[in-house]
């Protein structure tokens, strides 16, 4: 049976959620552990990991390699894979990419809506590509096998990055732009180019992203995901909820504004609606990832590509991208 | 086969130095990375060492497991092993150990001749034993697999890390005080405790453990190793040459001094002889290594007994103590 795995969350992470993790079905998920954090702060956000590692040993592991996939269906639990929302965990230090590589980094976006040393957000006015030193830790990513995620980058550096990769890259969570027109989903030219070589889509279940928000029915978003596997193809598809359950609003506020800013900057929000939206009916948390299938099969998708548009094709790419360029 | 285990070098790493150890055969090393650094200053060293790896994958890789010394002899070249002689990589933050464990650190001294903030150093006036913290910490690296080595701890403090420890410990790199009286060989006391529970002693040839520093001769060294296997068993020891091949003499100051002091400390030298103490002419490098099996067998030891000593028992102690507690 092909495993279910989500493509990005960022949940308060308590025993409540491993638990509904256990629920939902979910083996494996890539699990962002850090934002604007230096490297010592993402080393304590490790920590805090090892600790609900060892407090709970029973629901979740830190998964490695695509076989902890495999291992995670076997024991009954769920490998959470680590990953970064922004370089700064890597600061101006190349050499932290091994390091962290090593630490179980899996994945890192090589901007969060801002410039960064490596690219351009997708919230800059102008985007200027891979810098000099991006074009090199693209290259040092390859060689470790930490994935580039572009999911909030601007579209000529989500065009070098695929460009410049040797190794296919990921856009963890986003939508295309075509169904809903938002600075954070993405350009036929980009899903073109992302797909067309072995590169992924997770698509986002984050109201922001979806046509009418909150008030998006599961069919819509199932439709909108038939219709990307018409353009993309379905191996290149899968899902990456951006859930982000649990959370206090002041975590989405500490997601836009970090440290960069001392004034408010309501992102994808408003000032009159400066907290996490409400996310769909059919789509709370960890324990309704089972909506999912059913959507998915409702819209007529048939049973094989629905366990591969459920995880699948994830654990395809883990497989291929996690270990040492070869 | 036997392998060919150093417990403990702290060389000026080089593709020269890299070079030596094939040619001495050496399959693994325990190789100090961190004195006095904090744990950024240590992943800059490990990133050092990553460096190394990648320049140079035909001679060193970094070892993890016991595996890695089977690994190192089938491929010819040398398993790296991580150390630190000090706690500073750790700061005052216990979830550092597991975060160094899994970046590689496989031995951990709890002080480094003064007082840390887990136990007393064997230059302290007074030896209190192992703090709260200490205690703690031993318990952490028994969990994760990171040996506890008291090279340069107080007697007090050593009796207690063995007794605390529910894994055997390891002092890497000293001496029988009852053979040379130095502050850094060790009483018959500790000898007992530390054999005595399944830990190992690795024989130093620092010239300042030595009868007559470095005019000891070769036959006075392999006697002195008879002497300690008749009284606490061939099997519990093995060599720690503390060999620090190419070293300038600046490097002695900064092991001495780090940043806990304003003045010169002369450690085990003197203020007439502040540098590195001219080395035995049996032993001035990784090639040399031959020149201890030599010496075992020509003072009466058996092949197997030889093997046993030369790497035999280290690799044993290797396999029991670098994965999680059982």
């Amino acid at each position: 049976m092909s495993p279910v795995i989500d493509g990005l969350q960022y949940a308060n992470w308590s025993e409540k959620i491993f638990r509904e993790m256990r629920a939902g079905g979910v083996d494996a998920v890539h699990a962002t552990i850090t934002y604007h954090e230096n490297f010592r702060e993402t080393v304590l956000n490790i920590e805090a990991w090892n600790r609900h590692f060892e407090r709970h040993p029973d629901l979740i592991f830190q998964g490695f390699t695509a076989d902890d996939i495999t291992l995670a269906r076997g024991t009954g639990r769920t490998a959470i894979f680590f990953g970064s929302q922004n370089p700064s965990c890597i600061e101006d230090d190349i050499g932290l990419v091994e390091v962290l590589h090593r630490l179980g980094l899996r994945f890192m976006q090589l901007t969060y809506n801002n410039q960064s040393l490596l690219a351009t957000g997708c919230y800059e006015d102008d985007d200027t590509g891979l810098t000099r030193m991006g074009r090199e830790v693209v290259a040092e990513m390859n060689r470790v096998g930490l994935v580039v995620d572009m999911s909030h980058s601007g579209e000529r550096s989500t065009l070098e990055a695929i460009d410049h990769s040797t190794r296919p890259i990921a856009i963890t969570h986003a939508n295309p732009a075509a169904w809903h027109a938002a600075l954070r989903n993405k350009s036929d030219t980009v899903l073109r180019a992302l797909t067309g070589t072995g590169g992924m889509l997770g698509f986002s279940i984050y109201p922001h992203h979806l046509k009418n928000g909150g008030a998006c029915t599961l069919n819509e978003f199932c439709e909108m995901i038939a219709r990307a596997a018409d353009r993309y193809g379905v191996e290149s598809l899968g899902i990456g909820s951006d859930l982000c359950q649990d959370q206090p609003d002041s975590i989405v506020e500490w997601m836009r504004t970090g440290r960069w800013t001392k004034r408010i900057d309501y992102g994808e929000g408003s000032a009159d609606a400066p907290g996490f939206p409400p996310m769909p009916d059919w789509f709370n948390g960890n324990a309704d990832m089972a909506n999912l299938t059913t959507g998915l099969r409702d819209i007529g998708f048939s049973k094989d590509d629905t366990a591969a548009l459920m995880g699948g094709n994830w654990a395809r790419f883990f497989r291929d991208s996690f270990g040492r360029a070869v």
